[in-house]
């Protein structure tokens, strides 16, 4: 090791004196998940400041040393993982769950083409913008750096182990999974391939801690570790993110409700209208960006409305109209005040007849969940009025809303989609789990007030 | 006005017909401050939609009406001051508080600049950054947005109130105000000018919104109006902060302890390090980046602490020293354990003689509060570990730490410095009260998945 670099490589075997401990001993099972939270905490406290500090290189060794395993480990994987499904259908999970939490051939080589592909990402860490002379003669900028600690709770999902891992690895953090226990046999191998990706590197194994206790009690202890831990990010259904939010003293990222809209305006181009609106709903339909309710001004809902309903009729959606809109569509059930504000997640469309964007504008401010929301339009105003004044975290101009994610925005990938407006808005990536400290160039400058 | 400009001016009264509501109607006293701050809250919401669409020039004119307003209101903003100094006095109020409330032509001016000052700063709303295309034909970017509703909780100094309200109204927030009662006779003054500001520039009042009961109640409500209030600032002493950490259910932008450090390496010059470590300490003491610990290398302590020793003395800073610092100066107390994490404030100073960089940086992460902290050194590589390691948000070579504030590091003003990581760490100026939305420009595009 070039003893007092900044960006260091760690050989292996280095980085136990660094941590200023002996060897990992957890001693599971002990006598309270207190205690054991307490230690996976620092640890992981103390990794976070090696991984930190860590070279691109001596990241993309440990990224390769991942993919590597994983592909080595197919064989047990699978095993493991008809465990975890043998015991599901044992327990009537349904079928969307169980089909989350398969892991195939084809499964497995998507995580590990996900990870080659974090690895090709520029490493975000140490990046320093607006560096400038000020007035007394410091220059000051702003430097890139990690968060730190990153708590994640998920569900069933083992593909979420690797991709939590590889991206809080890839922006020099350390970061505590807790995975849903239906697949705590997936994930334990999963665990195992990243652990010895970061030894091949020569970082120390606390990087990425997976949880493997299934008591509930962890993730209410995980999230009361405010000394340790500086992001929460829980990724799952309503429940999961409604006890976290309640329960947790570390700040959360997290994505509520996903009521996108797609408005189409009277100078739309019909058949444009059409397809967007069309793929909105229909291309996926039970993600949060996939709307929920279809806007349209009255002076183009007459040419449009009858084709966008057979489209709709012929995808299997159930329509619930406004009154204008049963005008035109009369098979359409009629809407109430509460479909206006429901995430069906589902194929089921509520249309409103609008007067035109100012009126769209309203509805979306007010019913939506500040996701994802389209502007179908050839107007050069109208556009402009949407897309400032909608208040989402992504707006569109004559794009289907399913664009909204990492990949399609070219993050490379994404931890999660933050309805929050702080810190991080809209898809999550590398940048979303790093933040930025001021650094100042002096030359012995004093101050005088 | 120009119907459909995305940033618009809105001429005077027009607001209210676009706020969908009568006349400003709060009939205070009401029975309860439960629906009285729930008002304040949803008329908040309803003014932070214009203001965040309003035009670089119509903020203009309301800072500069703001501006005038303050001018010419000077004798009757003085009368109030002294109503608020008589009964602080009355009240045995202790001389610092008193100086913090007191407002006289100095203290007048200082304001007005201040509001011309934020006028001249550039507009940070509506900027689109990384606009890039996608593989998918898609167009994205960023553009900053404001984040809606502020809530600022202060103490007993009204020219926050200015400071506040100037920076909100910049970024295109509204913002509730609540300042200490002490100083509510100058507020209602200052917040009578800012709302002839205001209404000068046909902006609806409702943008900055002076609470002027002084029941603690009040507190407690916005801490609570999680509907209307996308942030909390709060500005003062160690109380308030716990106690709107603790009860708010909002996200909170706050600033903690100031647990600062100069280090002096051993390749530092002397005389420069002297002066450094001085005016970090002395050059105002109270302050959250004067340094409470001094570190220094093994190598230079004998040729520099002495000096030290005698400039502290004849500045009155008593010091408290570990082993090897009191080997070198023999008057200092000896330090104990606690010393290392308390914020003093005032004229103690804790001094340790360290190895070298490495332990410097581990002191400084393990004991520090990771606010401000700084190396005088000439050696390239343990500067760049010393800014890459320390987990600090500033992190200063060669320069005085009491450099650390929004004025010296050219953001033009500070609503206060954030001790937190996320969303804005260090000081925050007009971008800490701005977020980022997803922008994607698209020709029709659908996505097949």
């Amino acid at each position: 090791m070039a003893a007092g670099t900044p960006f260091r490589d760690y050989p292996v075997g280095h980085q136990a004196a660094r941590l200023n401990r002996g060897p990992v001993e957890y001693n599971w099972p002990m006598t309270d998940i207190h205690s054991y939270m307490l230690k996976v905490g620092r640890d992981a406290r103390s990794a976070s400041r090696l991984i930190g500090a860590c070279s691109t290189r001596t990241k993309s060794r440990a990224l390769q040393g991942i993919a590597a395993a994983m592909d080595e480990a197919r064989g047990v994987m699978k095993e493991a993982n008809a465990c975890d499904m043998a015991r599901a259908e044992a327990n009537d999970l349904d079928r969307p769950l169980l089909d989350r939490l398969l892991l195939d051939d084809k499964g497995i080589d998507h995580m590990i083409e996900g990870v080659l592909q974090v690895d090709k990402l520029p490493d975000p860490i140490g990046e320093v913008s607006d560096l400038s002379y000020q007035p007394s003669g410091i220059q000051v900028g702003r430097m890139r750096v990690p968060l730190g600690v990153i708590g994640i709770i998920y569900e069933s999902r083992p593909n979420v182990t690797v991709d939590a891992a590889i991206l809080c690895l890839k922006s020099g953090n350390a970061c505590i999974l807790r995975g849903g226990s239906e697949a705590i046999e997936s994930n334990k191998i999963i665990a195992t391939c990243i652990t010895e990706g970061l030894v091949a590197a020569g970082l120390p194994e606390e990087v990425v801690h997976l949880v493997n206790i299934t008591d509930r009690a962890v993730v209410g202890e995980l999230l009361k570790l405010n000394a340790y831990v500086d992001i929460i990010v829980p990724r799952g259904g309503e429940s999961l993110i409604e006890r976290v939010s309640r329960e947790s003293t570390i700040p959360v990222i997290k994505h509520l409700d996903g009521i996108c809209h797609v408005y189409i305006d009277e100078d739309a181009d019909p058949d444009m209208a059409v397809a967007i609106a069309v793929n909105s709903k229909t291309e996926k339909l039970a993600v949060c960006n996939a709307i929920e309710t279809l806007l349209i001004a009255e002076n183009i809902a007459g040419t449009v409305l009858p084709t966008l309903a057979q489209r709709y009729g012929q995808a299997g959606v159930e329509l619930r109209g406004c009154e204008r809109t049963l005008a035109l569509v009369p098979d359409a059930a009629p809407a109430k005040e509460e479909d206006w504000g429901t995430e069906y997640l589902g194929p089921i469309l509520a249309i409103r007849v609008v007067d035109g964007v100012d009126e769209a504008i309203r509805h979306i401010n007010t019913h939506g969940s500040h996701h994802t929301d389209a502007i179908v339009s050839n107007n050069y105003m109208r556009t402009r009025r949407f897309l400032t004044e909608v208040d989402s975290s992504s707006v569109l101009v004559n794009a289907s809303t399913q664009f909204a994610d990492g990949f399609e925005y070219g993050l490379g990938a994404e931890v999660g989609i933050s309805t929050d407006k702080l810190h991080a808005r809209g898809p999550v990536g590398l940048e979303g789990l790093t933040t930025q400290k001021y650094v100042v160039f002096g030359n012995g400058e004093i101050r005088h007030r």
